[in-house]
């Protein structure tokens, strides 16, 4: 899918473990030269084919499971990127979840119960659109949140402190871990997308009749946030991409630079997984002779 | 997508209400003379791509959700069609829910509950492969497994007699009324496939050693029950087809037929429904021009 020039710049999208992420240092578009747009939409299409072909095997196989965690911004891109590299998958085998602000039944549970509910079963993919790192990213940015958790000795907001957030990595990545180690692919995506970007397409929904009917002003109040953001996400990422659970930061404001990438990503480690199809057993096979035989003898 | 000549043959696939269905009426092949298969395939690329327009418009205008039900002997080509046909859908908006033999924990509740949990959320597509109605398929067939259910009144196989399916058929309407007149569209497939046609691929999944490691003998078993199936078939699409949710009997042994009618049957039933983008009210206009001015101060 990609020459070796980019698939050493696709690599350094990943965060490595124990670097300390520095989001400035990283590129929102895409600065390379052997792209453009029309030839990664093509590469995109035959891409597509390629992951559904996996997934047949990925459920076949029967052993792996996926999750794919998309968290970013607003207007970065996130529905677009499920929409246009997710729609070659076998519906079959895929689950899309779109977590939103927790309701009150939710809230009576600890915060990743939710979250294990839309898990992907072996040989599915399970998309997270806004996932478990809601709880180190909007509630960091807006710690009162975390006292509708009713959290035992979490009174007030001065238990939610710096010891209160490394506690919280450090459950993700137990999570994290306890899931990979029983067969889970974890692929975590950040879409970078810059405070100019996210601009520029809040101008043209809100100018869009097809689509500022899903516009509202609240939309712009997490924006004036815009820098406890991105440090919330500099810690979360710097603490939790794991070897096992890796993170990728994805220059987002040109789309069909994303796509691709997200897809390249998700190609690569797939391939990476020791699948088969199954073998049928000398038992299976004689069984299979005896349905032919019964068969055949109607 | 169709010719009127054509339109006219699949609007005969549907079971008017009061029908009492005879299978044996129902062609289990195409046998019409203006279609062929390559002409088909390339009229379902087209046609994937028409409901994906409307997925869209379903999404934003929130207000329907479209249960699709499959139903079907082994190898009637079910699992093919939702790959064929529903791939083209952002996986975003539609779910595909494979139904098994109930587990005790769902056995604790009424046969509706699993299946309930399932329904689509308005502005979402929920596809059932096997639903409800295998409540008065396989039970039908095999009547012992209704006393799993714990129902009070029915302790013997005595109990499970005309009164107590007439009941379940009529339950099974309410059912659909209630979630119908919701604004659920509730369309169900039923992939007629001959007991020739299931031979020939069960023995074709015999021989293909990349499908056989998921044949078991034991798929032979309800191939013995085929004409009790049959006449199940037909007292309980007989007994449930109705104009808010029609039945549609899909020639299933040539599988190219078999998705184009059904994508057909879908696209016109999506294209009956009242839907628009939604309107910006003045109050939202105020307020994109204040999110407008606001984004330009910054």
């Amino acid at each position: 899918m990609f020459s070796d020039e980019e698939i050493i710049q696709i690599n350094a999208l990943q965060v490595k473990p124990g670097t300390s992420l520095n989001l400035k240092d990283h590129k929102t578009e895409y600065d390379g030269e052997t792209l453009n747009k029309k030839e990664a939409e093509a590469m995109l299409e035959i891409g597509r084919k390629q992951l559904a072909e996996i997934q047949d095997m990925l459920y076949a196989h029967n052993e792996h499971s996926v999750l794919i965690v998309f968290q970013a911004m607003d207007a970065a891109g996130k529905d677009g990127a499920v929409k246009h590299i997710m729609s070659g998958f076998n519906p079959l085998g895929v689950k899309v979840h779109s977590f939103k602000a927790p309701n009150a039944y939710e809230l009576d549970h600890d915060y990743f119960w939710r979250h294990s509910l839309a898990l992907p079963a072996r040989g599915e993919i399970a998309i997270h659109n806004r996932s478990h790192y809601e709880n180190v990213l909007v509630t960091k940015v807006h710690p009162e949140y975390v006292l509708k958790e009713n959290i035992p000795g979490i009174e007030s907001l001065k238990d939610i402190n710096k010891d209160f957030w490394d506690s919280r990595y450090k459950q993700i990545r137990r999570f994290e871990k306890n899931h990979t180690q029983n067969g889970m692919l974890i692929l975590k995506f950040f879409l970078n997308v810059s405070k100019k970007e996210q601009k520029k397409r809040f101008l043209e929904r809100i100018e869009d009749s097809s689509k500022n009917w899903k516009f509202s002003g609240a939309d712009l109040k997490e924006r004036t946030h815009w820098d406890e953001y991105q440090k919330a996400y500099e810690d979360a990422i710097t603490a939790t991409s794991t070897k096992y659970a890796p993170w990728y930061i994805i220059p987002a404001d040109d789309k069909w630079f994303a796509r691709l990438a997200i897809a390249s990503i998700i190609h690569r480690a797939f391939s990476k997984l020791d699948m088969n199809y199954p073998v049928v057993t000398e038992a299976q096979k004689a069984d299979l002779q005896k349905a032919k035989a019964q068969l055949l003898a109607e």
